[in-house]
């Protein structure tokens, strides 16, 4: 199976799954279906739409109405309630990590593509990743998932995205690299998520330089 | 009188209105004079930019400082008070629906212009119509009125984006039909706010599809 | 000393102070060292990434990796404590002054030698000033400085980015010009905060027309 159509297929089940996301936080907070749709629409378009602008390109979703295909059918689902949020609300939280893991390597791939150096790849790639989800949070009025301390959010898109860059720079990338790099970040996020792994906080705790 | 005219004159009218809405949002929040700037300019040309930045323009209110203007005339007015809140808080809510119905013809119609296919002339239109006040209300710190369950907001814009990309795709535009496109955009989002319209909610009732 | 080496190291001595005032926000709220390094990021370079999308360039820190060098610095300075906020939270607050006041002067620059007129570039240096900083509030569920009752803060860079247009018409502008314009800046804001110094609000107090 030819790289491209791979690459279209991972990104549009991307789209999708943070589409769910969006469209599931919009039901946990009582918004109406318009409101989902702008929801699922900033979830799974916003990452992409940031990383176009970056690069200079126009937004995706505007010139390819297809990229729109999976956003309608997240809001449909989450609608019809053929997905809906478990007790644990952990529904939103998996959706969520499809959407950073396929995000992380296409946005590394692409800007790589576009001939940025290694390590505006690895940024862009990250920015990709996390951007979408925090465009969602921000607009919802919620802390976004990359300041939540209950898991590692940023740093399994950051391993993906210099993992892909290696690949890439070395040239082995191809379409089995690109699942299993997903894969692997997709299994640290939740391995994060179930057994609370955590990183430092942002300053040292007090007293521990003097002690 | 010529179309070119007509469109400047109906896009510095919205400017004007959602500028106005921004300002009477910062008196409300008692913010500064400056705050009530940098609200007004983001209500104002919010919406513009987003879509000039999607279509990789540079944005018009740096190039075009004729733009500035009615934001100026806005923030006045409402530091003298001679535009200000009523008690039941509709007077900002009336000025959002100008800027609103305005937006969603004119975004539409330079999407058009710019080439873009239809649907992601629809979607532009719409991201025009809202994107200021959405920008707005992040800023301050409110629920974005996108989200607000009091109303319909984002459906007639829609409406607007889809009746002005069908006039557009037939060739019968010009500056009577914007008017009236927008006119009717205006009074589905009053009466929908006068009459509690609502749209359904994200996800359907519990139990509705098993009882 | 020419020109675009010291223009280079004031923009880098900006990046590094808005990105301790990020790095410090993040320490505040308890976010972890990935969200320290995001929000670092956004209040050091957020500025300069919304300058650079509305001149159309691709974004500085995605073409010049050197940018993401005071960004580090300031996280692992934050991290090991070198810098902390002190009891009075007036830390966080004078490198948010010193980003503010490199920061109106080199925007108002190069929105000057990107050939904008000299109102769309005394906007433009206001936005890169006050950038950084909003998105940093922002995304951290702050309320941005700009709209604080505390001080002025969009004042100062106002006035700044009118002296910087002044001088860069005239043929005026030099590193000396440049470094005086910030340090004026700085001390505008910084007495702002330690004399109370207030601009109006965004309405007249009621019956101050009538009275």
């Amino acid at each position: 199976m030819p790289l491209a159509e791979v690459l279209l297929a991972l990104e549009l089940v991307g789209t999708f799954a943070f589409a769910v996301s969006g469209a599931l936080l919009a039901a946990k907070k009582g918004f109406d279906i318009v409101g989902s749709l702008l929801l699922a629409s900033l979830a799974g378009l916003g990452g992409g739409v940031i990383r176009d602008l970056v690069l200079g390109y126009g937004p995706i979703a505007f010139h390819a109405p297809l990229y729109l295909v999976p956003v309608g059918v997240a809001v449909l689902a989450v609608f019809l309630r053929l997905i809906q949020e478990d007790r644990l609300r952990r529904t939103l939280l998996a959706f969520d990590a499809v959407g950073l893991s396929l995000f992380c390597v296409m946005g590394t791939f692409i800007a790589f593509q576009a001939g940025l150096n290694p390590v505006a790849t690895v940024l862009l790639g990250v920015t990709t990743a996390v951007g979408g989800g925090t465009l969602r949070d921000i607009v919802a009025n919620e802390v976004p998932q990359i300041f939540n301390p209950d898991g590692v959010y940023a740093a399994p898109a950051f391993l993906g995205a210099v993992a892909t860059t290696a690949a890439l720079e070395w040239g082995l990338f191809n379409a089995v690299i690109a699942v299993v790099v997903a894969g692997l970040v997709f299994a640290v996020r939740i391995m994060a998520l179930r057994f609370g792994w955590r990183v430092p906080l942002a300053e040292l705790p007090r007293r521990s330089r003097g002690a």
